[in-house]
């Protein structure tokens, strides 16, 4: 009885913070703002490889395994950053077509996550053409799905 | 150079909705969007896993795992996320003392790193009581940090 208080004690002040920054968001909200979040992170690593592939910044193979398979980790729980309740929630640009047309949706998604997973095997070989056409070949799983079920501004 | 011309092309309208959205952020506000996507993604991991150690949601030792094992993918990520020009940027909530300080403040984020491999350690033996005290560690790492380097609102 003690210790799960202990444990509820702990845990409200861990949330409790983030919560008191905001007005509570909403579940959809929530879940809009974990999957923004998750992009954000894929996108924040994905970008040097692509300025790698563009010769923006030198190439490095060292640093594209590391971004690759945070990148092969990151996209399959993309799967999960889609619920029902976070369609046209706050300031989403996913289209209602994600989940209207779910299983194109789906397709587009795993492509993302089978290119991601070509792209570690190309990293881990160390040879830069091989890892710049990977990355790529990922870019295209981006933008596939981005021209498809991203809302243009 | 064809080829070079069209990779441009490629990674340019991967970004380019990204920047339209919104005035083109700075370097130091696109790394406290990167910190804070981090945290949100991985509290939105560890958020099921407290509710499991309050007894609010069922245990699942499967989930748990799952969870685990992102966290601790994802915990080293934040030692490349607060870079010195995204010191005070923005909303962020991220405490001077962070860079000022900074022995102190890597010996905690260490000790989340630290936590949730030991909780990875925990959740694959799938033992209920052992996870939970797991989680509980893990918790008091993030609490820790919080309360010494995280502006209270």
């Amino acid at each position: 009885m003690k210790h799960s208080f202990r444990v509820m004690t702990l845990f409200a002040a861990i949330f409790a913070l983030q919560s008191s920054q905001a007005a509570q968001p909403t579940k959809g909200e929530s879940e809009v703002d974990y999957r923004q979040s998750l992009y954000t992170v894929i996108g924040g690593n994905f970008h040097p490889l692509g300025a790698m592939a563009e010769g923006k910044m030198p190439f490095n193979a060292a640093d594209a395994k590391v971004r690759a398979e945070r990148i092969a980790f990151l996209a399959p729980m993309l799967k999960e950053a889609f619920p029902a309740d976070s369609n046209g929630v706050g300031h989403t640009a996913a289209k209602p077509e994600i989940w209207t047309d779910n299983v194109e949706f789906n397709k587009a998604l795993q492509a993302l996550i089978d290119r991601s997973a070509a792209l570690v095997v190309a990293a881990n070989s160390g040879d830069e053409s091989k890892i710049k056409a990977a990355v790529q070949d990922t870019g295209k799983a981006c933008k596939g799905c981005h021209d498809k079920y991203r809302v243009k501004e």
